[in-house]
């Protein structure tokens, strides 16, 4: 078959790789009905992240059972499944508490941009739908896997309450589905830094009530004035840079709470400031497993719909477009469809 | 009256200060029963906080009310009042989330090492028992000013529970006081860091089930083989160097609580790590006053009693010898009578 493999920077190839075989009795092979770029792609894409050779991409997906190892016992052949980024066992003492995304035999997926995908500890890491879904719905589904589950977390892990005011940082798919998710969760006052007119049209369409297109100071300036000079019960980090963490800090109010979501990259955080900002701090790898099966059922029901992030829809071999039109910024997120 | 003055590093000095009056009319002037020597008066006695010249000291205190401005509503003059180091109007939104270390209005006590102390905010900062206590009783109500206090939002902010396990690392006045806190909330297992027998033997009077004399990496090696190789619940850290910052990041479980209560000197923390760490973090300086009116309850009915952390007392006039002995590890806290 052929797969997505990045080479170096801007380099991505669709090129012959081996197909999946079950290794493990605990695996599972996935004929993925679609997948898509993420915006932690863009780091290595960039060169920003070091490469070690040429890798394979891709860790969202969803698609059908193709097979099993023996060992897996809630599966079977055919079933339509959502996974997460990151495999767990769902047994482990981390998953019994809901940090699934941290489970002790975690492995990353790196190889969904492709046709077909092993998933190892497939009984903890999958959830299969009832039925087959409508191909309209497989977008939404795709989102659970990984922006929607990770949007999800940034607002779970900055307690957004009914009434609350949230802040996002950040525009990114994942800033996005954060907003969607905070709006879910009860959030009167909404505030997303953005300065792009289609993201910000999309950040209100999911929920935003006041767009702020102001960074650094005057974003942080801007902020506080909108929020008795206090800050935001619950700021939502979704972005991973130093500048937007320290941001995110200062606006967060004293005894209130932040999330981070992306992997940060170049960030180190002041002991002192951190200490007499007075918040509340919780980010890593989101543990899209324990949301998925809610997730999935409010995608199912309608009552969310995380699928507007998808506004570039590609053939699976056209992956490298795919790339190329976040990179620069062009497209939110690209599906692609093998 | 003469008060405590630090001149520079080991330089303290008791001599004649203005005796305080009231400013405002939201001030108190308390005539000081007991104060005491905090470790965080140690920065900047070692000269590790920089000094801008000489600065009157103490911070922990209570006493009797000796007069009161004329919007002072709660406090009349003879009643026995105990204060948090971080004055609080206790009505701002910031305090009324339980926050009022971070009041709006906050101000830093710095003078309470003397036999009269002006105290701004007096209604949002005192808390008055209801009769005057036995003499007995004024240990243990001075530490709930700060160092009970602090501990107690350790143990509260890395969510201690009935059953769980804790970490404390630091075996300073505020780590014993933590020890007995996080024991009053029903720890199970309380593991204490320390390597200074008097010390050892006192968190185990506190509650303390197990002592750990090794630091860094067999330390943390240590603690990870007697948390099943994942960590512990509720990681309470209570130095505030670098060192034992990563040190209880380490002995977390993926998905637990660390609190941090000493403020940070020379502490980064590295973005990824704490992302990977998947810890709720939160610290601060205590918010006492939240906690006031129930730790004087505690102390008053005998349910805990803080004050065997005082294990040296001294006449104020000889604070210089408290600093010496607690800056030599000769006594782990001095309590200072006037």
């Amino acid at each position: 078959m052929k797969g997505t493999v990045l080479y170096g920077p801007g380099d991505i190839r669709f090129e012959e790789v081996p197909e999946p075989k079950i290794e493990k009795p605990t695996d599972a092979i996935i004929r993925i009905a679609a997948t898509c770029v993420c915006g932690s792609d863009l780091w290595p894409y960039r060169g920003i992240s070091p490469g070690n050779g040429p890798s394979r991409m891709g860790h969202e997906y969803c698609g059908f059972v193709e097979d099993v190892g023996s060992a897996v016992n809630t599966l079977r052949k055919g079933q339509f499944v959502v996974g997460s980024f990151a495999t767990s066992d769902n047994t482990c003492p981390t998953c019994g508490i809901g940090y699934q995304s941290s489970c002790v035999q975690r492995e990353f997926v790196s190889e969904a941009q492709s046709p077909y995908l092993r998933v190892p500890h497939a009984d903890g890491t999958l959830v299969a739908t009832r039925e087959t879904p409508d191909a309209a719905m497989v977008p939404g589904l795709l989102a659970s896997s990984d922006v929607l589950g990770t949007g999800w977390y940034a607002a779970d892990a900055a307690k957004v309450k009914p009434g609350a005011t949230a802040v996002i940082v950040g525009d990114g798919a994942v800033g996005l589905l954060t907003t969607l998710s905070a709006k879910q969760m009860g959030a009167e006052r909404i505030i997303v830094m953005s300065r792009h007119p289609a993201r910000q049209k999309l950040a209100r369409d999911f929920g935003a009530t006041d767009i702020i297109a102001e960074r650094g100071e005057e974003g942080v300036a801007k902020i506080l004035e909108m929020t008795r000079g206090i800050g935001a019960d619950s700021v939502l980090e979704c972005v991973g840079t130093g500048e937007s963490m320290a941001q995110a800090m200062r606006v967060t109010r004293r005894g209130g709470h932040m999330s981070f979501v992306g992997v940060p990259h170049g960030v180190e955080i002041e002991g002192q400031s951190l200490f007499f900002s007075h918040i509340h701090l919780e980010g890593g790898p989101a543990p899209v497993r324990r949301y998925l099966p809610d997730l999935i059922n409010l995608v199912l029901e309608k009552k969310i719909d995380p699928s507007p992030v998808f506004d570039l829809v590609l053939p699976l071999e056209k992956v490298a477009e795919g790339y190329k039109a976040m990179d620069e910024r062009q497209a939110i997120k690209a599906l692609l469809q093998p």
